[in-house]
């Protein structure tokens, strides 16, 4: 079966309610008839996991969300579900308890041998190889930056180009400029709000509401409107 | 000898040159007498290290700064400087130097043995004990997260209440929130533009242009003048 992954920028866009930007794409991903969808909540921080599973069984509808910390063993929960679907929130704690429950290389099988694999947020974020260019404060240190690379190249989700006048820090493009720096094979490809990346099998399309920016050392950063095929960054 | 710290939010404010708004800050560490002091510029990953050491020079005049690059045994350089300066830049790249140079122990040890320390921004950020709540992008993963350690608060520099508006990411107090709601026990002091910790043996006191904000689980963030005492989060 060929994989299929959908990977958001984030949960929401602006008028919109959770997942809702998103709710044709799910339906592509998981299909008409009712799958069991293995939840994994660890990117919340400031809310419970229960709370998290509620918020997210309401965004996606028809089918059924089954949060990995109502299993006495999510390593099984994972291998029988369906599809997996990982929520956004702080990068650095999600990966600290992906592996700290000994799921990265599992879910990365799973995702890879066919079976449905949505984030978003941080969710996309690990979806990429490494857990660099992610936005979020390091709360906490992970047992290792290596994590699903489901795809080449590294997301940086909510991708924006503002900035709070009269600040010191860096933009946005200048932090990912550091980061293609030091890693001048690896392209980057800032998600807008909105956007989302749909991939099928070696085929990788750019979708939703909004576009991305795509940042690579050798080049100055390029946009890309929605309806974009990005399979070259697989 | 006392311990003497200089911890600055950044390396300038608006309309000031390159450490310019230290200035008697620093002749208040270093005193009037020549001192060689061992530069970091370890953080800098778009501008070169000599580059680097000629803007530090510039803004730290009448003494003899010599940045480690150009030593053959950083460890010696170090061991025989009079103080010792580390400068901002992307705090995991810095962090990840710092563990490849093998120099996070021996820097601890000779800053709390009493020679002068400054840092700035992401040089800041390493005096505290952890690689957490900076606000720079994970572009590299370095060997660990423990830094420091010179005081037993987390350090937030550039610290600014401000957002971009329609940006669905957190403010940069829910940032700091999610550290704080992970690690309870430990205070975080964001360092506004201009602020900085002078420390001196166990007294340590807020100064400069501007003021700081605290964080900690247990109450609600709290403001500081310049010119408070903060001892109690030595």
């Amino acid at each position: 079966m060929p994989r299929r992954h959908l990977l958001l920028s984030s949960s929401r866009t602006a008028g919109t309610g959770y997942l809702e930007h998103a709710h044709e794409h799910i339906e592509w991903l998981l299909g008409s008839t009712k799958k069991t969808v293995a939840f994994i909540p660890f990117a919340a921080v400031r809310f419970s996991w229960d709370e998290y599973e509620k918020m997210v069984a309401g965004g996606i509808t028809g089918h059924n969300i089954v949060s990995v910390h109502h299993s006495s063993n999510p390593v099984d929960l994972i291998k029988g579900a369906d599809a997996i679907a990982i929520g956004g929130g702080n990068t650095f704690q999600l990966v600290h308890l992906l592996y700290q429950y000994d799921l990265m290389e599992l879910i990365r099988s799973r995702a890879l041998g066919g079976i449905p694999f949505m984030g978003w947020s941080a969710g996309s974020n690990v979806a990429a190889p490494r857990l660099c260019t992610t936005n979020d404060m390091p709360i906490v240190e992970p047992a290792s930056f290596e994590t699903l690379g489901l795809i080449s190249s590294q997301i940086n989700p909510h991708y924006i180009d503002q900035h709070p006048a009269g600040h010191m820090g860096e933009t946005r493009a200048e932090r990912l400029a550091e980061f293609t720096a030091l890693n001048p094979q690896t392209h980057v490809i800032g998600l807008r709000e909105g956007a989302l990346l749909k991939v099928e099998g070696s085929q990788m399309m750019l979708e939703g509401s909004a576009g991305a920016c795509l940042f690579h050392q050798e080049s100055k950063p390029k946009e890309f409107a929605a309806g974009s095929d990005l399979s070259f960054l697989m």
